[in-house]
């Protein structure tokens, strides 16, 4: 009969192979989080180039294309160095398929840059070409944070989504308010894009503060300063509030497109201390698993003995079965009583592996919430864009309205629209 | 650039190895159904025979424990030849520790059977000892449920592991309602063990009735003979309403002990139907899906002319992203449009992957609720053991007192214990 240390030692083998795979995939959001970043760039330099008639930022715009070229050449040679031996089951069906995703557009983007160019494309429709792109590439992230199952480091993954998520709306407000103060005149609809797009950051980024470590926290804070702050509130209130039609001043739109670049530039180097501290994370779980997993493997060589000993031993009837850790002890693994003594019995240490495992999966409950709202909304707004052949902005503008009129958040307007499902007919196919 | 086509079949790869993981476990669920039915009757002949003095049942005991070292033998079997190459990632953790525990319990089992008859062990003792045996053996295949990915193959583990768990507490209620009317006295704490154990198993029974197909809905009806029925309530009336200490009828306690025992036969085989079917599903999901890698692995010797097409395809930007899915229509991936068709764009093959995937997550998060909730009900438990120190059996007793105080129910017991389990003093270590 195998001994129950022998799953033991498969077990934390299993861990291990999920932490190393871990450690690539910081490395690939790392990559990823580059070039979302010269991405942005390369909207705003569009934007300004198709606003001046291509009489301006030509230059500008050509060095960022080429920064973009060696930048999406590294994130290539990441999903080129992916294991895609059919070892990660499910997870990795997701994780794929999101990354194929995400090469079609990036093979697109090259006939992109040509037609918009050729064929003077508007601004809107210009941003709203690279706002899908950026979703791509972002979406492989969020799959790889909801797919991480060691809990601090799914924490760490859910923060650094969320902001990136919020750098990626700050982008995309700096392109509207920019729009709006260049064309010297508010705009109901453009407005309304505004807010949201003010809202659906503000919810990003508190869900980074809420799982963000307190040393990138205050890093943050600091990152944002009061003086800044200030000027940019009053920009954003002159946009939001103007009556339909109301001048704006023309002037502001550089200082409005300066001050949110500043902004966006801070924010890339919190993000990249997230993605250098995420790295740093999986190494030192990899160090620690992989120290328990030597110190089983010395103890299997004992084992004839321990096996001896235990021909009549019961404990198995007598101690408490592994219950489940009461919650919060689990954030930390190593504090939850897990010093490994060789001299315990193979008893012990399977009721602390099934202890410790059962308390990560529990916070790891707490960590996928938040990740199950945005699903959430994101399968209300598919719903409604199938149901009432809603684009998927209007989608969420009808549900952002729905929430403010109930006075509820969008996550419960999505709950609700989604358990009414069933109500609703069929969408023609 | 790696094409979305090579992603898409790494991640057709990777459900096409997950199934196949699930044959195998299907297997083992197979061979631990039958080893717990096998202890199950052996827990029966052991409080017969030590209710006896050991002057009875001796033969057919020894018969019993001989079946069940054959049946140990084959799910030993099943696992020496499972695969712990740490491919499962921390699914594999979870599962492989839960192998361990029981294993621990399986080799502790001779030492056990040696021990309550050398030191005539009372029924109740021995019938703990058995209780636990089953729970870590029953836990494996809770985890096996846990972790399967395919929306339609985990609901039938959810219904076949609370078809199993409801047949192990109909075991307990065997042996209670079987030691009550033995003693010839009616006693409260075992009458509210045996209230306890009756709600346990109808909550178990509707969780399969939810979960379950049609045909093996109507199968447990068929099973349940309303004349059978009938004689067990009335049979269950008395032994719950007696007054403590009341005299019990101890001519009742072999009809009560056969009533059950043929409701847990007629049951055993609604779980082999169970395990059969679950057989059956993997290998047509298989089926399907190795059909559609065939199809995509044809497609990628056509790509290059497909890749010429793109050139200048900005198809990309301008088809809809791949909006999730309606709910509802994700029980049937084959019904959600997936006929695959050669000459469709490597994008729409794309979007309906992610489409598809997207479905099944939504699916399996509604399926996964109801092993959530008993999570939920296992960490308040354990809450409870921790802080009050409490037994299991006073913990679950606390927990059904406060539900009943207040009509709810035990799943929103436990949520509220967990939401408060902050402002508890921390429990001494």
């Amino acid at each position: 009969m195998p001994s129950g240390l022998h799953f033991l030692i498969a077990a934390k083998r299993c861990e291990i192979s999920e932490l190393q795979q871990l450690a690539r995939t910081s490395a690939l959001v790392n990559a990823l989080g580059r070039l979302i970043h010269g991405l942005q760039r390369e909207r705003g330099l569009t934007n300004l180039h198709l606003a001046s008639q291509g009489t301006q930022w030509e230059g500008a715009l050509n060095d960022q294309i080429q920064d973009c070229e060696v930048l999406q050449g590294e994130v290539i040679s990441c999903f080129e160095g992916m294991d895609v031996t059919p070892t990660r089951l499910t997870q990795g069906a997701r994780l794929f398929s999101r990354i194929a995703y995400a090469l079609q557009g990036l093979a697109a983007l090259p006939a992109l840059r040509r037609r918009l160019r050729a064929e003077k494309w508007d601004a809107p429709r210009a941003t709203a070409a690279y706002v899908r792109l950026i979703a791509g590439l972002l979406a492989v992230i969020f799959e790889a944070a909801d797919t991480a199952a060691d809990p601090r480091i799914s924490r760490h993954l859910v923060a650094l989504f969320n902001f990136m998520q919020g750098k990626e709306l700050t982008g995309q407000e700096r392109a509207t308010g920019s729009a709006l103060f260049a064309a010297g005149q508010a705009e109901a609809a453009a407005q309304q894009r505004l807010l949201g797009l003010i809202e659906s950051q503000e919810r990003c980024l508190q869900v980074f503060d809420e799982f963000a470590s307190p040393a990138l926290q205050q890093a943050w804070q600091a990152a944002q300063r009061p003086e800044h702050m200030a000027a940019m509130e009053r920009m954003r209130r002159v946009l939001c509030t103007a009556q339909d039609g109301a001048p704006l001043d023309r002037q502001l739109s550089q200082t409005w497109f300066d001050a949110k670049t500043s902004m966006i530039d801070a924010m890339k180097g919190i993000e990249d201390r997230l993605a250098r501290d995420l790295l740093a994370l999986c190494e030192s779980r990899l160090e620690t698993v992989s120290s328990e997993l030597t110190a089983y493997e010395s103890l299997i060589n004992q084992e004839p003995d321990l096996a001896l000993e235990a021909a009549d031993d019961l404990s198995f009837f007598e101690q408490a079965p592994p219950a489940p850790d009461s919650p919060g002890s689990a954030l930390n693994p190593n504090a939850a009583g897990f010093g490994l003594q060789l001299d315990r019995s193979i008893l012990t240490l399977v009721q602390d592996q099934a202890r410790r495992l059962q308390s990560m999966g529990q916070e790891l409950d707490t960590v996928r919430a938040s990740l199950n709202e945005r699903k959430t909304i994101e399968r209300a707004k598919g719903l409604l864009m199938a149901h009432r052949h809603l684009s998927e902005e209007e989608a969420h503008k009808t549900m952002r309205h729905m929430a403010m009129n109930q006075s509820k958040r969008l996550v419960d307007i999505a709950q609700a629209l989604l358990s009414t499902a069933d109500v609703l007919p069929e969408p023609p196919r």
